[in-house]
């Protein structure tokens, strides 16, 4: 038999075993069919009813309020980047910005082509070591409104409150930990994640939206950045990425038999409670450099004293079948990231792995 | 041993069956390395030398001139009706469309948001049973490009030359004929194409774009629809959709192992040819109402000379084991889309099929 492979990538990355194993046994005959899933019309009824649960399973999964769209896209995170300020905006000039790392940057960027954006706090330039209080927050009224990332993957940092914004509506980027914890979409006006983190594959991105603020886009923007002809088609105003979103529906059926969302949340506090413990009895062997209260249980990035032992602990960790431990091109380092398909056992190894390289190295 | 099942979906569509059966083969232990495919960051080197392979089978087997880039991204040809405009327009005002069914329709009415559209020809009033000659073509030098569908999928029209349009650039939707036939690419500006139908799976949209063509996109546009966000980052401006390009890339392989474009185009004309004739020697029963010149090898719409016969023909069809044959939903009727992955014996059986439907109700 082969050995247990546990893959730590930031996103694509780990997906559940038993959803992987039934994906492929019928790959090529899906369910008696004769044919592929990855060959059917998406107007084809059974596949239209694949789309149709795969909603209801994340309205049930997050409990989505019924004055919420569920809407199904392509292109990530990046283009909510744009989709966002362009529909919420509305006759608004400004937004608030929660500046925490790298993808709230990314996401400032392009949002300052359409409006002026005011940070409602900034941890990035003091360091990305925390994220803001409640009470640290300054939020304008006058904002369309206030973005925040839940989830910063690259410096790893995750907030463990909502941000309370008042009357102006909350946006959330949650890409990396949708699903991960409980989540009180009704805080929200908008929500959006990219499946590639806890519910399958790149190009399936999900938005949670309020009604209410569908159809404030200007009709000089391009319509496939506009939410109305998603909602006003049921996500199909183009052919929708039907293989991630059948992929997504056994991954939320998995999860709800996991025991759903406060189940797994349970398991993710497990599992980031072992790693940063084996980092901090370290004695500074490993290091994370973020305030304990704002550690991400997604995405734990981590150096080593000796920086020069990278390479060998990369390529030591990958013989020892603990693969794509890299950090990020921008920060360096190493970083493991535990999404909800990453099992206790795969944290487990890679924590007996850094006790090994720590005493071999020590 | 199970009876073959044959998909005549016009898109996502019928896959090749080695293909199907080699990436099932390794879908939970991609290549040796203990993880799946679909798991792997798409930054990872053994993932970015695939996106390199795949670039270079398509400048292979499009013979693709150094002067364009061939770029990944997302969103169909639905985003690509935005797009062209935004970035081709620059200072003119302008552009010319060649009015040939649904999807050129649909592509205008996204490029009326950016500039003004001018008819350079207009077959679909006149019932969009044929296309236009070159003789016919009125194209205006105050254009910023000549726009065209090289095959309207829905009404099954398929150009039979490459329109010329002197110095102003010629922008085609390949979408359902790329890679089916040869194309003069160096005769276009820009050539775009979503890979459900001859190369794989929703999500995953090839540009081959002219170099000097690029850069031209005013920066109050968002920039995941700037085609230079793409061509500066070797189309990692986002995440790509890992699997679709994976896939892609085993196809490329495949229709290269079958002899490259040359060999494919070969056995379309055959298929084709097979199904028109059955179509044309039924003395009425099926019709196929487009100029014979001009008939799609891609897509063969085909009505029941009594269309009280087609929910029965339908499922009959179904029980032979030859599916998806419902034509859009626009237009009503039959249709058989025989893409590259269409095996001869496929058409045959359908062939053979609407024979004993015929005799059975003739």
């Amino acid at each position: 038999m082969m050995k247990a492979v546990y893959n730590f990538a930031s996103g694509p990355a780990i997906l559940p075993r038993e959803v992987m194993q039934a994906v492929q046994a019928e790959l090529l005959d899906w369910g008696g069919r004769g044919y592929s899933v990855l060959e059917t019309s998406h107007r084809w009824p059974d596949f239209m009813q694949i789309m149709a649960e795969t909603e209801q399973l994340l309205r049930e999964l997050l409990s989505v309020p019924d004055n919420y769209h569920v809407l199904f896209m392509q292109g990530g995170g990046t283009q909510q980047f744009a989709m966002v300020p362009l529909n919420l905006l509305g006759d608004k000039k400004q937004i608030d910005v929660i500046m925490s790392g790298y993808w709230t940057d990314k996401a400032a960027q392009e949002a300052r082509r359409y409006g002026a954006v005011r940070l409602a706090a900034d941890t990035l330039s003091e360091g990305a070591t925390r994220l803001p209080d409640q009470a640290q927050l300054d939020i304008s009224p006058q904002s369309a409104y206030v973005y925040y990332c839940a989830n910063e993957t690259i410096h790893g940092l995750e907030y463990d409150y909502v941000p309370q914004s008042g009357a102006v509506p909350l946006v959330a980027d949650a890409s990396s930990n949708l699903l991960s914890r409980a989540m009180d979409v009704a805080a929200h006006g908008l929500i959006f994640a990219c499946a590639q983190k806890n519910f399958g594959l790149p190009g399936l991105t999900v938005v949670v939206v309020r009604k209410d603020l569908v159809g404030r886009c200007a009709p000089h923007w391009p319509a496939i950045l506009n939410y109305q002809s998603y909602a006003d088609t049921h996500s199909l105003w183009n052919t929708p990425v039907t293989f991630a979103i059948y992929l997504a529906h056994r991954i939320l059926k998995w999860l709800k038999d996991q025991g759903g969302v406060a189940a797994i949340e349970q398991r993710n506090i497990e599992k980031a409670a072992l790693l940063y413990r084996a980092i901090d009895e370290s004695e500074g062997f490993y290091a994370n450099r973020i305030a304990p209260r704002f550690r991400s249980r997604m995405n734990a990035p981590f150096s080593l004293r000796n920086p020069a032992l990278e390479a060998d602990f990369l390529a030591s960790a990958q013989e020892a079948g603990l693969v794509q431990l890299q950090g990020h091109r921008s920060v360096g380092g190493l970083r493991a990231s535990m999404y909800n398909a990453m099992p206790l056992a795969g944290v487990q190894a890679l924590v007996d792995f850094m006790h090994l390289f720590m005493h071999r190295h020590g």
